[in-house]
């Protein structure tokens, strides 16, 4: 199953910038990474075509889209189409905040790891600008890094699963020169929570804005197409 | 939204023999319940019709299920087709146990906790006659309770989540002698990893076995209806 007898990796792909670099970057320190999308009823659903072009492009051995429809807890500006996406940030954390959505994604991650015999998983959180989602700050990955051992039959067999977070600590410029170091096209990839469904972007919501501002601070040239 | 001011739970509801009796305690215990039920593929499938008679004969106040494909993962007898359901229990973690199944319940146990203002979940799981799964143990229910502080904006705001798991130091005996004291109608139950689409059981595969035996050991009169 091994490709060339690298480790494997399972690598939660959303189709936004973030989340390419950190397949870009388990791929470069050598892991046959397992691509895993979640098709959970997001308004921007341009982004899982999206993680299809990224994971493909960087050479995801597969790419998993799996379909969980949060629609039907709501509680976000993302899976709630009662609740408005806002134009600017605003105080504490947003109302894009997806209720627990990291658990879940790293909960079916690490499912999905357990079966292909991988001990390894990458997420693109980000602590910087990462706009107050508690979970993606470093003691979070930590705790489910705990709870892989004790949830698992491979856990408790003896393995030691590693959740990586390689961008835990950067800055969107940061990792902008990152990403372009390792060869990602990030004209593949789609950030705003607005996308129109080919994929282009609305210039206005946090997540844009964010974006622009990694660029241009990158001192990296923008691809993003922007609606109208 | 609280009926009568009481707290909210959400309960994991499976239509099986202990989750019902978790679903008793904590109404028992003065909550106001949330059922929830995953629709992952399994292949008894009755046991979500049996989930929905459970909740309501049980005065859930509302009884969710979520649909989420586990089959694409596989990787369990109860997910892929591919891997027999065994006549006898087989040592170690058995070939039911399900990858990192109740980490991806609980998760979303989670998420809808927080969208309803819940800080209570309920899970039926059992250290005694629990078959060996890792996610059955008490070790692992702590964990997952840490985690929920850190994976929400509930808990990062300074609720407190608790993971209550009523049935884990329970025998299966003494779990049917406490819900049949609560009334739960255990013939709204179904627990064989093999029961056709009436609900009916093989009364041959590891549940069954335990199923029979803990009515046996309880003395009270078996309301299971077996095939053929």
């Amino acid at each position: 199953m091994n490709q060339g007898g690298k480790p494997k990796a399972v690598v939660l792909v959303s189709g936004g910038l973030d989340s390419a670099t950190a397949l870009a970057m388990a791929g470069d320190q050598g892991y046959a990474c397992y691509a895993l999308s979640l098709d959970y009823g997001q308004r921007h659903h341009a982004e899982l075509a999206a993680a299809r072009r990224v994971a493909q492009s960087l050479g995801a051995l597969e790419h998993k889209v799996i379909r969980l429809d949060l629609t039907s807890i709501g509680g976000s500006a993302l899976t709630d189409t009662r609740i408005a996406v806002p134009d600017r940030p605003a105080e504490g954390i947003p109302v894009t905040y997806v209720p627990a959505r990291n658990t879940i994604f790293l909960s079916l991650a690490l499912a999905w790891a357990e079966v292909i015999g991988a001990w390894d998983l990458f997420i693109g959180v980000n602590a910087v600008d990462y706009s107050g989602y508690p979970d993606c700050r470093p003691e979070y990955i930590e705790a489910f890094q705990r709870l892989c051992q004790l949830a698992t039959r491979a856990g408790v067999e003896g393995g030691s699963f590693k959740v990586h977070a390689p961008l835990i600590h950067m800055s969107k410029a940061d990792i902008i020169q990152a990403g372009t170091r390792l060869g990602v096209d990030y004209g593949l990839t789609v950030s705003c929570y607005a996308a129109d469904q080919a994929g282009r972007a609305c210039g206005r919501c946090d997540s844009c804005r964010l974006r622009a501002k990694g660029f241009a601070d990158a001192g990296v040239s923008d691809p993003t197409v922007y609606q109208g």
